[in-house]
């Protein structure tokens, strides 16, 4: 237990099943224009991951505040969105299977949506093509370059890059939409000074990259990058022409860790009961299943699983999931704090694992004339 | 890279589109039919955990081997299974608020079903109480007795649990079912002998207390134990009337880890597709939102986040999930193995928390012929 930091305040949510996922729809807003201004004043498009939120009514909310179109991670979570009306699609994630994508290109001729593309490998360029062949449609992709997370993509000074691009480029049934990168290791950076070397060496290495393929007649129409911390820890270089980030709109303890934001930015938490009281915890009703087990994005860690407060903000002191079981969550707290009965909240550690363990925003029991929003985007793991 | 126990061979999985839960149909009746023998020659019902895998074929099956009713874990799971025509559900979970049990209630009324409860403090004996006048129904209720775990029950010594049996007995709205208990502790054993100190000590706790209740004019009709460990890598003690494990329906990594089953056991595996190389690892389409991150029920953990081989299992090597991204798995090998395109098993962890994380068993393009099984109980979270 300590004194909790007065921006973990929130008001007393409504709703008596728990738990529920209550989303603060000002801080969100806050949260939207906030990214938004700063891509505006960069220069650069915003098309925001979806995975984060799943949902197609924050997406929504993303393009009314100025967002070009959104980002998702499977051809499945695509076509949700697609056929949700979204006329911009990015599907930053890379296909073996040209057939993986018959579901996503009938959705989007149907609805006249604008889809692209990555390919970091070989196999991902003859499948887009097979598929783009197949559906008579040209595929904008983009090349994805390993910026260091040694995660999917070319190696940047690389012949494989370079003959990638020039493939994409020649088509017949690709069209080289750009560069794109996502640098996930700034999830491990220990401080600002950290998150902008990472942003300023990305942009480096992908406008190296850009010159060169440039330079050899294969022009680079878009560079974009795109993580929340260094899209909102860092400046936006200015040779970036999109950023992706995902998590900026609810944000969570590891953007906590990482200095990125404030407790008062928070848009998201689990609202939970305590049902049961041990000797050194308090055990409430969100335990894995709810709250995921994740300490932090690609491999990172805080201790615990959630910062804990009361629910109703009426006394400011915080404390941690220590440990989860599948429907409990193990709050470390003295034996005269939170009884049988209360009400708390929960931070999470990773919002984007979090929202994936719901179907729905707010609780079951919520008032029928503010029905909640949906994780229309939960079971997209195809 | 190592070579693979031979019991990890599983014949090549139908379905192209991954990743998806592989149930493998014969090691899963294999599994039922061994806990229902042990349960048998034990003298014991058998009412297995459906949280394991939230479905309701496998909840018939497990009937139909003799299973005298499930157990589940939030009233809106149990409701589930009410529904779907499970005739009597134990809901192994405390509830606090009456209102929590008004939906359970009435489907159970509607479909002539009989639910049992637990109550592990005053606050549950008097939502419970609350809850049985509210639908005039008498709850069969077991109290819950902490042997160990440390996470929801009365300790066996206290008065307090000598109080709440008393209330549980005396109704009008309540009838006392008798002890029930969770040894999760055994997850956390070192070997055989201490998986079997645990049992021991937790059927003596329990008959300890069952003693002395009788003795003060509470009979105590059923001692309830049940955790997959103690009742499949212990004797189950004579004393014992019930055992509700769960996990072992389908086995995991934490399984093999106990050395309470072998590899030729696991039930279920997540097929898995190659999607990208980088220098040390093979990226495959699974990662946090299909695998869980969960090291292991309760805390407990195991080096990385499932164990890797072959989808068909044409070669005998195994790999380890290193790190996981949401929708990127990290495969430790060499740069020989594992190439993009390629098809991998994953036998992850903790199968209670991977199962939840999908719709289905099985892939999306399956057999039309042979539909998918649901994971019926997925997002019962309240």
């Amino acid at each position: 237990m300590a004194e909790a930091d007065p921006g973990f305040a929130r008001p007393a949510p409504k709703g008596r099943a728990t738990p529920f996922l209550d989303l603060d729809h000002d801080r969100l807003l806050r949260n939207l224009r906030r990214m938004q201004a700063r891509a505006d004043a960069a220069g650069a498009a915003l098309r925001p991951h979806v995975k984060t939120h799943k949902s197609l009514d924050i997406a929504r909310l993303q393009l009314e505040t100025g967002a070009r179109g959104v980002t998702a991670s499977k051809p499945s979570e695509a076509r949700v969105f697609v056929e949700g009306g979204i006329g911009s699609v990015t599907l930053a994630y890379p296909v073996v299977r040209p057939e993986a994508l018959d579901d996503l290109l009938g959705a989007a001729r149907s609805r006249g949506a604008d889809v692209r593309f990555i390919a970091g490998d070989r196999t991902h360029v003859s499948a887009l093509a097979a598929a783009g062949a197949r559906h008579g449609l040209v595929l904008p992709v983009f090349l994805k370059v390993d910026v260091g997370l040694g995660r999917i993509g070319v190696q940047p000074g690389s012949d494989m890059a370079d003959a990638l691009a020039r493939r994409l480029h020649e088509g017949p049934w690709t069209s080289f939409a750009g560069l794109i990168a996502h640098a996930g290791q700034a999830y491990s950076a220990k401080d600002a000074d950290g998150l902008a070397a990472i942003a300023r060496r990305e942009a480096e290495i992908l406008v190296g990259l850009g010159g060169r393929l440039a330079a050899s007649g294969v022009p680079v129409p878009v560079i974009s990058v795109g993580a929340t911390p260094t899209c909102l820890g860092a400046p936006i270089p200015p040779e970036i022409n999109e950023i992706r980030p995902g998590n900026y709109a609810l944000l969570d303890r590891t953007a906590l860790r990482l200095g990125i934001c404030t407790a008062d930015d928070l848009a998201l938490s689990v609202v939970a009961t305590v049902v049961g009281r041990a000797e050194r915890h308090a055990i409430i009703d969100a335990g894995s299943k709810a709250l995921s087990s994740d300490g932090g994005p690609h491999g990172t860690a805080i201790a615990g699983f959630g910062l804990v407060t009361a629910a109703d903000a009426l006394h400011g002191q915080e404390w941690r999931v220590e440990k989860l079981s599948e429907e409990h969550g193990f709050v470390a707290c003295g034996d005269r704090d939170l009884q049988v009965g209360a009400r708390v909240r929960v931070f999470p550690n990773h919002a984007c694992a979090t929202v994936a363990c719901f179907e729905v925003y707010g609780p079951a029991d919520a008032d029928p004339d503010a029905p909640n929003w949906r994780v229309d985007g939960r079971s997209c793991l195809v």
